[in-house]
């Protein structure tokens, strides 16, 4: 990508939860936007959205869309992106992808500016954004690589929004059903696609994404195998366990880490007051820690519930929270924009 | 306690929510009741309650309210139960206390009747019913043990009901407080006597009961102490964090548990699907698991999830859950009477 004074843009998928957050994260951050593109299935164009006071009329996607755009971000689904990633690079613009399309692709780095922004250096056009629970954990686990990263055990409590807006609505309609004394089950949860669903108001539901052949969900093994690709850290043991909770905003993950070493609660605690975007919230003596009503609209990570495992030197338990649609998508994706825009020369 | 064909009862804390499904326990389960006084502290005598077709009158208790009792269930908080349980004791009654004030007694049998009936032939007059998040993981483990248990790591989701009615009330107002766009914070959760709350409505909060010295929380060492007594492993690894969600009845664990020999699921399933009082839900192919609002109003504890360690063999994780009110309660108390009434001679 050239270096300029300011990017031309593109959003597809800018009428979604997630692509409304990139476009006020990039007014939020004071990106250097030349101007942008919102993009959308002809569904949805039409739709205004405001940005930086001018209100943007959504366009649907087409192959003209991306001419002359330097940095497309795309948050519509894997198989959108799918078919217009390709289209995108070929009309010169890059990709930053939210979807799970390209990210375990080899030749495609999968990035959390905090821990690999390296990766940057080396793509062919695409970009990928990681799943959001993957980024608040990888963040967390950067900072405390240094002593020897072996196994972690995460059980996590993952917000409806990482569904999108219809699941947004969908959960505040069966909570207003149940108080009213109505049957509550909307065909969302836990999978839109699937015949079987299950109520979520008032509930948890431990199956985040469909189910694969070893038993675990997909959202379980990108907890697995997204990690090792960006710590990287191929043999980094990740023990996951995914389940959807009645939060409109934000995940959280209780997580155990063993290190090669014995590590200290003073020491972790150290090295997560100094690291880049990661917010300290751990004192017990006056009841704080980390939730999702607290990291709502924020970009950094949350991390507290700092303590030494009962019976292993090496190992620490703590609690991470993040808002998912920012950190754990939006804003990491612009995040990556504003990496590529200072690489460039 | 002598054999008889019907027996004298109690219960302290007859007004609360785990004191009234004590009561709908017994009727229920056709426990041999000849009668029972409800009981609780003045403020609340007077309220009436049916058992069995007829109107009960709540008594404020006294000494003289445990006279000729057989058995007495209470479910009043830990410092009436330090005040009334010796009293009972006393005037003859057995006592079978669900609060924490004796659990950790040496001679206080701690009893779950799946796992350990047999600490019954030796009480010195009470009997301590175990913590709600306790009791729904010792059944599991205990269908478990001859694979030999060596560590388990828990997550829990707990419902604001084990915090008892103000709680449940608590967070439908602040749901309903949230969806008016009010401002939502009640004072109960996550601790009443705390000077510092935190939302509960849309939220999950990594706070069940008070902070000890160690950083843990006291439903924390809990999950470690009294699984330990109850399954008499002395050096049990337990590893516990506890999280309040905002659920009303149920609560979720997500469980990992190393064995000290290879364990495969099926060897897994086949023992808890032979386990007393355990339903196996666990059929990914038909999106089959359990979650709380399958386990309301059930007293049985239901496990699925079940799926091998993806790097241990002699790993297996599992997601557990039961009504806290019921078998974490009022259902495995009125389970210890019966058992009690099966011994006596």
């Amino acid at each position: 990508m050239e270096r300029k004074n300011r990017y031309r843009m593109a959003i597809l998928g800018a009428t979604g939860a997630v692509g409304r957050r990139m476009l006020s994260t990039l007014e939020r951050r004071g990106v250097p936007v030349e101007d942008i593109r919102l993009l959308a299935s002809p569904r949805s164009a039409g739709t205004t959205i405001s940005f930086r006071g001018e209100d943007l009329v959504v366009e649907a996607v087409s192959p003209e869309s991306f001419e002359g755009v330097d940095i497309a971000l795309f948050s519509a689904g894997a198989s959108a992106s799918a078919e217009w990633a390709p289209v995108a690079v070929e009309r010169g613009a890059v990709v930053i992808d939210n979807s799970s399309a390209f990210r375990m692709h080899e030749d495609v780095p999968l990035v959390v500016p905090e821990v690999n922004p390296h990766a940057l250096a080396h793509h062919r056009g695409i970009i990928a954004n990681p799943n959001c629970s993957t980024i608040q954990l990888v963040v967390v686990l950067h900072a405390l690589r240094e002593f020897g990263l072996e196994h972690v055990t995460i059980s996590t409590y993952q917000a409806v929004s990482g569904m999108g807006q219809r699941a947004i609505d969908a959960l505040l309609e069966e909570v207003q059903r149940t108080q009213a004394g109505e049957s509550d089950v909307t065909t969302v949860f836990p999978v839109v696609k699937q015949d079987r669903h299950v109520p979520m108001a008032f509930n948890v539901v431990p199956q985040c994404d469909i189910f694969l052949d070893n038993g675990y969900t997909k959202e379980e093994m990108k907890l697995v195998n997204e990690s090792r690709k960006i710590l990287e850290l191929p043999s980094l043991r990740v023990t996951p366990t995914a389940v959807r909770v009645p939060v409109l905003y934000g995940h959280a993950e209780s997580v155990s880490v063993r290190f090669q070493q014995p590590v200290t609660v003073e020491q972790v605690r150290e090295r997560l007051a100094n690291a880049e975007n990661v917010v300290l919230v751990d004192d017990p003596a006056s009841y704080s820690y980390p939730h999702p009503r607290l990291a709502e609209g924020r970009g950094e990570t949350f991390v507290g519930r700092i303590r030494q495992d009962l019976d292993d030197p090496c190992g620490v338990l703590m609690f991470i929270v993040a808002d998912n649609l920012l950190k754990g998508a939006a804003w990491n994706a612009v995040q990556i924009a504003e990496k590529l825009m200072e690489m460039a020369r």
